[in-house]
């Protein structure tokens, strides 16, 4: 049940970029965001606009233009335009693929032999291509643990609140009555199988003081991440999901008091009188092995 | 996933009218619910009274005396007095069944073959009556997408907060700590299997006030209606799971606007410099038919 | 789906007493816990420990120094310390085990064949050992029916809320929104098989405003009872898990017009102008039943 391996991936903040404008992809490049969700869905219309986006996203990421992870957010099954999307945008350059409107495990393994299919055809390694389901339908959110289970590509869940509420046929209530038991069960949903629980975008894009009372909310209930409309949210979304000076020194002075301990041969390390049990080193590994790729990002 | 084929009903407000009694059932008649629930279950006491409440539906439908959808109350499998229920009231004019106490999807199977087999020795034709489970004990919170998946005739379930209250052993607390999980999980799993979520019974019927407040908390969750104890709470129930004179306006503009888009050939329409995308026009549809429903019946 | 045979064990108050010290569990022997939980797990450290506390609970059961219920908490799997403690604690005057670190079912049928393995060796009753699994991570909050499912010796399943929120990456906040939704799927999943469901340790030991606070909503959740770490918390929490006086004497009412309607031959008892169903006599008769096995430990 447990294994670390899928964590390689900072993904404090994932901003969707319409990918049909060159002005939001030529800003996009400079922005921190950790991945940039290149949208080819539902900020991409008329349909004309979709081949644009496609043709955008192949010449950026095959000229490097981007220092940021890459995931194209791609359209649905029922759009007409999902062969089009995988065909062409299986290249190299490309982390993976946000797919929406997932309802249950078996939409998930369905994409998950399609970029095996491709990857057969193009001869690229199995397993290149990377997958984040959007969350945003109530199926999704009661299914949430098989859509976690359904392929090894999942390396995140991402919450989308807008369609979610759409779907629900409730309301976008003020005080978040409809969002709070979706919310939790999509982290719960990520947790137990070892994937990255994204939370949903912050609508209200300039009210960065609601933000923060949301960035509080998700770090409560475990979430990874945040999804992210807007440049101006990316530094506080980025440190509140970063680990923080303290937690970093805490961490390593438990490995150090641990490997210490074992080459005492004692049992087990002790600090400010307590025990530390292999969980809670398990756990400190975690938050340096993260605060390093952050700061080897930044280098 | 998709479908909407099963709301042809409108769900606004569902009323009890404990049916071994004349008085009830005949103010009933008049009464402005989508639905009335005859009941022969938990307020028809003592035994000798669950005859005479079959008697008087069969005799009250017969006569064509209800203007409203007809779903009786029946009783559970381990009361003794389903057999009875099920034989005598599978007549035209019912148009299905509230199911009490079901624990999982496999008591809805059960009660599914039974009416087919009625259906079968009766020469109605198959899936003639519709069902709607009671959600109210912990088994059925948690089992409720089984429940919705059972059978094609599950229109809706129910939520039923006190009989629900006595199951999980806890109280049934001013804040509504204890029904605010399995609420929103009941309204969560009817949206992800195209089933009505129903809401519980307001117990405190005279309180109008913490009716309103239930109401505001039950669209905030995405349910559809809501289940009632007496005629005085239907016009607030009715009015808040109606569409506003403003949503309709609205859809009607988009469904306008997406047919002007269609006809000149343009990809998708555009409203107050938003596209409008599928899932938004499949949602006006869905109001523009519902209020259509509500204005029929007003007729 | 009903039943009530499980139910024989008076569950308020289950405290954890860390078994190698002496101290501890000479002053256990005097608690007014419902059960011992002596622990071999996370407070025996460093690993030598291990052996001193299994061998004070042989020692000590062996020996009738405790009048409660005895549960120890044994190692996980993956400890490499499990065999020993089952192999060792498989005796008489042990009750059964407090299983750590559950993920799923299967870790629980695990367990359960594991015991039954030993019992044939060991030539004891089949199913002599129960199970309490703590549900402490974010995979056992949303398998918690399976949990309960996996094994008929699953007596009680109780939340370990600071092994959980270290799991689900989250952050114990006041509020308590990491706990919420987990609390109330514990429960949910609990009452839903019939299994008791026993409420998170309170960290703040010494904070009994704390303590009530946190009962109130255990309560509301339906919880049967509590983790205790410290004998200061147990008059509170017996109180609070104990049917009041009240209860009971309206209880004993219920089960007095129940018996004299079935012998004057009437369908159903009458009390307050409302019909006595047989749900509410069931619930009497368990409130009754609750009540005697506390007074008889009482005395």
């Amino acid at each position: 049940m447990k294994g670390l391996e899928k964590q390689k991936y900072i993904l404090r903040s994932l901003m969707f970029v319409p990918a049909h404008n060159e002005k939001f992809l030529n800003s996009a490049m400079k922005a921190d965001a950790d991945v940039l969700l290149l949208d080819v869905e539902d900020s991409v219309l008329p349909y004309e606009n979709k081949q644009i986006a496609r043709d955008n996203i192949v010449r950026y990421v095959s000229q490097k233009k981007f220092k940021q992870v890459i995931f194209p957010r791609i359209n649905d099954r029922e759009s007409g335009q999902l062969l089009k999307d995988l065909m062409q945008l299986t290249i190299p350059g490309i982390s993976g693929f946000m797919y929406p409107k997932s309802y249950t495990g078996q939409d998930i393994y369905f994409i998950d032999k399609l970029l095996e299919t491709l990857e057969y055809e193009k001869r690229l390694p199995l397993g290149t291509f990377k997958l984040i389901p959007l969350i945003e339908t109530s199926a999704a959110v009661l299914n949430a643990q098989d859509i976690c289970k359904a392929s090894k590509r999942v390396i995140a869940i991402a919450f989308g609140c807008e369609d979610f509420v759409t779907d629900l046929k409730g309301i976008h209530d003020k005080g978040g009555q409809s969002l709070s038991v979706p919310r939790a069960l999509i982290s719960l949903a990520a947790r137990a199988n070892n994937v990255a629980p994204i939370d949903t975008v912050h609508i209200k894009v300039h009210d960065l003081q609601d933000l923060e009372r949301n960035l509080v909310i998700a770090k409560n209930l475990g979430f990874e991440g945040m999804l992210v409309l807007h440049p101006k949210e990316l530094p506080l979304v980025n440190k509140y999901f970063s680990p923080s000076e303290e937690d970093v020194s805490d961490a390593e002075e438990m490995l150090q008091l641990a490997k210490e301990a074992e080459r005492e041969g004692k049992g087990v390390a002790v600090k400010n009188n307590k025990f530390i049990g292999p969980p809670m080193v398990a756990q400190a590994q975690n938050i340096v092995e993260k605060n390093e790729l952050i700061m080897g990002k930044l280098r």
